[in-house]
């Protein structure tokens, strides 16, 4: 029996466990929370992030990383983007050497501009092909509720993606193994800043032409940063790329469209964080992708006008022409 | 002045007459139906398709054909699919011998599965460099509530692709140009049939994941088609491939997303037609585009199940896991 650690007790992390504990694993769950860990081991629930859902029984949790992490297969990372790396150097010494490290993570490092996956290579001294990412249109309290979705498993090393993707696949959860790890990684992180400007244009009173504008151009200007690092063109049209994007955008549950959306009502930044009582994920990745793409020459126009409405360069009316190029152009480059 | 004729006076036809005479052409527009003509011709309105909208000034409108031809400089064809070549046989003499001719018609002719621009070439003897597309997320009321989008106008010869965009260019319609004119037809045709797969998931229940997933899988075998038949990959990840999809799948406006709703909640093609009152063009495309597709020996899993449960060789629980993959596969291929 496969059996594995999931470093992180968040709705996604949790409900990632609940779909290996379907698939036949032995799950343990690491988390920083007493009160959630005890919740999740003694009553099968985490109803912080999943409500009434009653988890497998092959789903334990523990406070001790040392606990969740022995013996396991296959390592799971689910924590928060800009506390990975501090999480990793207390774990460094637990992890099996052998174990597959798998990120649930969306974002960019901030200061070294890093990829999750990135600092997982960097922060545990592993091989890029022990390390794989996870994908896709997932929101979670979809999949908590087994509702059939696909996602993409992304890994160098096909064995490896095959192996992650056998582990997690069910009859509601359907992976599709990939080898372009960055395309996946780039399409998750830039998707959560696309979100956030079709949440603002939702705000402002927009309709679906101008959101719908406002995707396809944003996931154009994805992959051209996509290709300037190295990644595939076809994995942003996939699952990871088109499909989470377009899943993030059309959800209410979406945290990032959420946040786009009082932002477009005329809220700043402060206010909505009050109302929200978090920062989007989008928020703080903003910055690092559009410094990643300055320093690649890539022109990012949407990113840009979310980055500068944010750190309050622009004002609404004056994003919303500007993400697209004034001058007619060729769609094609 | 640029002079142009619209042929049709549906909702997407009037209401691109609007864009052109906001962007200063002259237009005329023809109608079957003498009643809607007096009404734009006198009163500005087409209340059957867009309500209360006012029509600008230089919007006419008249039942005769040979005037509303007379001297365009640009002809710009909106009627049914189905019916695009009987009229032209009608127009042939009439249509000026420079004009550019524009279509805003999506779908596969029934028997000679050809494309519109096609049925335009064979119809009128027209060069294909003198045939323009219009296509992209251009759901046609918020355009007439001049709510900002961006189109794609395609033809192979780029002078006759800008021109085109040059006519139609407005503060809120902004046009790229393209020369993959294969590529913006089909994108636009198979959308329809995945719109409907779409409605279908929503009426059976189904969450964002899974329609993410049915519109990111419904257009890479769009792409695999479009490529098959000389279209550039690019195209399908551009405003008239994904950009027009994911308007006509978010919006509750859409014709074929509606008729797939009320099919996934049990009723039958009949049911849903009296009470829509018209045959949704997905429903009449589906089975085109599926034989175009055996023709070039390419697999649509999401069009053959949309058009098997149309022609009731699979229930609504057989179609959904059909649509997707049996065996866990690359997602590039």
């Amino acid at each position: 029996m496969t059996r594995v650690a999931v470093m992180g007790t968040g709705s996604w992390g949790t409900t990632f466990g609940m779909v290996l504990a379907d698939a036949g694993a032995q799950v343990t769950m690491w988390g920083r929370r007493s009160v959630v860990c005890e919740e999740i081991e003694k009553e099968h629930r985490n109803s912080e992030y999943l409500g009434e859902l009653t988890l497998p029984d092959a789903v334990r949790a523990s406070t001790d990383p040392a606990a969740a992490l022995d013996g396991a297969d296959i390592v799971v990372l689910a924590v928060p983007s800009q506390k990975l790396r501090e999480n990793l150097a207390h774990w460094r010494d637990l992890v099996p050497a052998e174990a597959v490290l798998v990120s649930l993570m969306k974002g960019v490092e901030h200061g070294s501009l890093l990829r999750m996956s990135e600092v997982i290579v960097a922060g545990l001294g592993a091989h890029q092909d022990r390390v794989a990412v996870v994908s896709g249109p997932n929101l979670a309290r979809e999949i908590a509720a087994r509702q059939p979705t696909a996602t993409v498993v992304a890994c160098p090393d096909q064995d490896v993606a095959e192996h992650v993707a056998e582990a997690c696949s069910t009859g509601y959860f359907r992976p599709y193994t990939n080898h372009d790890v960055i395309g996946v990684e780039l399409g998750g992180a830039v998707k959560n800043v696309i979100g956030l400007a079709v949440g603002i244009a939702d705000g402002m009173g927009l309709g679906d032409n101008s959101k719908a504008s406002i995707i396809t151009r944003g996931l154009v200007e994805t992959t051209r940063l996509g290709v300037a690092l190295g990644a595939e063109p076809g994995t942003f049209a996939g699952l990871a790329g088109m499909g989470d994007l377009v899943a993030t955008c059309a959800s209410p549950l979406s945290r990032n469209r959420t946040f786009g959306e009082h932002l477009g009502q005329g809220m700043s930044v402060e206010e909505v964080v009050k109302i929200t009582k978090q920062t989007a994920e989008g928020v703080k990745s903003c910055g690092p992708i559009l410094e990643l793409a300055t320093a690649h020459g890539v022109e990012m126009p949407i990113v840009q006008q979310v980055t500068e409405l944010i750190e309050g360069r622009v004002t609404l009316d004056q994003m919303i022409p500007r993400m697209f190029s004034r001058a007619r152009k060729p769609e094609l480059q």
